[in-house]
Formats: structure tokens, sequence, C-alpha cells
């Protein structure tokens, strides 16, 4: 895992936007594209940037390419943050709290969909 | 907080290392200088990407300059990480687990400080 080319990827507005559309399910270039009043290869760009940091796998799909996120570059940067204590006791137990609600949500969500289906 | 600013700052090497070294610690600029081989003037730009993005706090101190971390802007960071959900449940899990091993780790250290004191 490449910290550098991790923390670099997500240091643009763009690339962070993409990786949240794409934290919702796969996506085409243009549907990635899309939302962003920018010219193609510029999109194409910072596909390659989110791809060399291994945030970001392409595939063709027929006549388009679909693109899905690969989230383990950054529990690569978690892990930075987390091992060298950067954040204060506090923080932490701020963060795990933070997380504890956020696991209790997508629990609740998923029980919430298992029931619809 | 601006996470443009705070990702680029953690995207090279010696500026982790430096927020690392300043994790334990107040440093001086030389301090923190040391175990890198690169020029001051080097070291003084690296710094001064920190300070831009709010990670590192200067201060004279008579002859010298102490600098001192400013965890906040990491605080963003991970909130941007969690707020989006780019990173899967079993992750969260994962992580908690790690948060609450590292707090009793360093409730257990304080508690061994307070009793060698």
């Amino acid at each position: 895992m490449d910290l550098d080319a991790i923390f670099s990827a997500l240091s643009h507005p763009i690339r962070r936007a993409m990786l949240e559309q794409l934290a919702g399910g796969d996506a085409t270039v243009s549907e990635l594209a899309r939302p962003h009043g920018v010219s193609l290869p510029a999109i194409s760009r910072h596909l390659r940037v989110l791809e060399g940091a291994g945030l970001l796998k392409e595939e063709p799909d027929g006549r388009v390419r679909r693109c899905q996120i690969d989230a383990a570059p950054l529990s690569a940067a978690f892990g930075w943050l987390t091992r060298y204590r950067v954040l204060r006791e506090d923080r932490f137990a701020r963060l795990a709290e933070h997380l504890e609600e956020t696991r209790k949500k997508e629990r609740k969500e998923e029980r919430k969909h298992a029931h619809n289906r």
C-alpha cells in the first residue's frame, strides 16, 4: 500500500466525490463524469490517479467501462492515523462512538431492506 | 477544514514522519529535521505545508522554534472517510475493535506512568 499515492489521490475534491459516488455502487465513466463540469480527458486523468492508488477498478462492460471502488487502501490510510496515535485519546473515544452509531444505523437499514424483500 | 490541503499534507513520507514525531510530544525545528537527510529549506517547506493544512503550530521558544501538532484536521479527514461510508461495514467493525485495543493500551500506559511517578 502506497500511502503517498493514497493520500495524494484523496487530496482533490473531484476524486473524493467520485469515491463517494462509487461507495453508493458501481458506476460507468460517464456517470462518474456527469456531476462535474470538466472535460472527459480531465475525468480520465482523475480516474487514473484513483486507479494508481489502488482505489478504483475499471472493467469493460459491453460498450461502456464500469468502475468500482476498492476500499482496502483507505483502510491503510486509517491504519496510519491510528497506528501512530496522531489523534488524542478523547478523539479515539469519540470516533469509536461515531463508528458504533454508524454500524447500528447500517444494521437497521439492512434489517429494513431484508424486511422489504 | 480544507480536506484538499489536509490529504495533500499527508501525502509525503517526511511530513507523515514529522507528525508521528510530534504525536510523541512537541519538538524543535532541528529535532524534526534530524532524522531526515534533507536540507533545512526543504524541511522548512514541509513545515509550511503542515502549517497550511492546520496540522502544525510553531512558536518561538527563546532562540529556537517549537512545533506542536494540531490533530483537529486529522479528525476532519477521518470524518470524510466515515461520513461517506466509503469503508464497508466489516471494516468499520475491525477499526472500532482496533481503536478499543489502542485505548486500552493507552490507559494501561497512563496507569503505569502514574504508578512510576
